[in-house]
């Protein structure tokens, strides 16, 4: 969320929230932006210097979450395996989520919407690609990197509906912590006829 | 492909072949439905009746590819782990493959236009979510189930990728057997500080 005037400070907020309410009571195809500014009390002006299009809205934060994913991956220790590496960045993006019930929204939204699934498989695509790219930057062969990329967006992806829906609202580490468990089992279960 | 109908026994294969011709030499976004059919000898009605728009083209069998590579994972000896069975169908996937240069020429247009980049992670997320679909019926846990539907996934494109870039040109099933140890390597490698 970029904050480009001093004298809106909360204006993408704003934004943000009117465009969550329009979204959910009328559904995300039938609320134009001009709603969404009339809702925020702002003018559409206001609106495109905070976002792209509507779509975007419910993308907001992006280039701070791929930092917060990506960043750890680069800092992880020379000993870390890639797939610890890449474990340490989902971990740590948990640190930029916002509050649980706007996650819970924002995925309710996007599951009822296929264009914007489509965005969303897009940008999980490229956070792959940014992974494996700081992978190979420690030295991790191509394969390997992308497999472990792959990998860690799977997770990703499995932790948060997993985190959405849990009613113990246990921390997102924990939830990490056990589908990288679960991936660890899956790839090392007995494979009696295949290779070693 | 469909035939609709037995006078124009391959009118599919030759609107594809068009398409391709099309694509490569003007690019995607320059190229009309019209043209496509023209190029071909046949109307653009003749198209509709086989293709649903432009980007289809690029996707046409997509059905015939879906069963490959899901039947295998439900007729997987009882036996067999998640990720064999899903190995499984990766490697028999295969078979329905068009011939490697068609295949080469696909890939390349899909990486050169982002909309069909999209349509092409949409389809990808839809296999994943069969894989998942055909394991759950095997009794195997949700979580389970997605990891190694979206480990298979991962594994077809990045075999996929090393297959089409081989100039030894081994065949399928030796990339898909090479990647799938790439990933169990990468997550039974040795991982210290983390649980057993």
């Amino acid at each position: 969320m970029r904050r480009m005037s001093r004298w809106e400070p909360d204006a993408a907020e704003r934004l943000q929230q009117a465009a969550f309410d329009l979204y959910t009571e009328r559904g995300y195809d039938h609320t134009t932006v001009a709603e969404i500014a009339a809702r925020a009390g702002l003018t559409e002006r206001t609106f495109f210097r905070h976002f792209a299009d509507k779509r975007e809205v419910l993308f907001a934060g992006s280039d701070q979450f791929r930092a917060a994913l990506v960043d750890p991956v680069a800092a992880a220790p020379e000993s870390a395996t890639p797939l610890e590496a890449v474990a340490a960045g989902v971990e740590a993006a948990g640190s930029v989520f916002p509050a649980l019930a706007l996650v819970r929204r924002r995925h309710t939204l996007i599951r009822a919407n296929p264009e914007l699934e489509e965005r969303e498989l897009k940008k999980l695509a490229s956070l792959a690609a940014s992974l494996a790219e700081a992978l190979r930057r420690r030295g991790v062969p191509d394969t390997a990197a992308e497999l472990a990329a792959e990998s860690g967006v799977s997770v990703l992806r499995i932790a948060l509906a997993r985190w959405i829906e849990d009613p113990a609202e246990q921390p997102w580490q924990a939830h990490v912590r056990k589908t990288m468990d679960e991936l660890r089992c899956l790839t090392s279960e007995p494979t009696p006829a295949a290779s070693v």
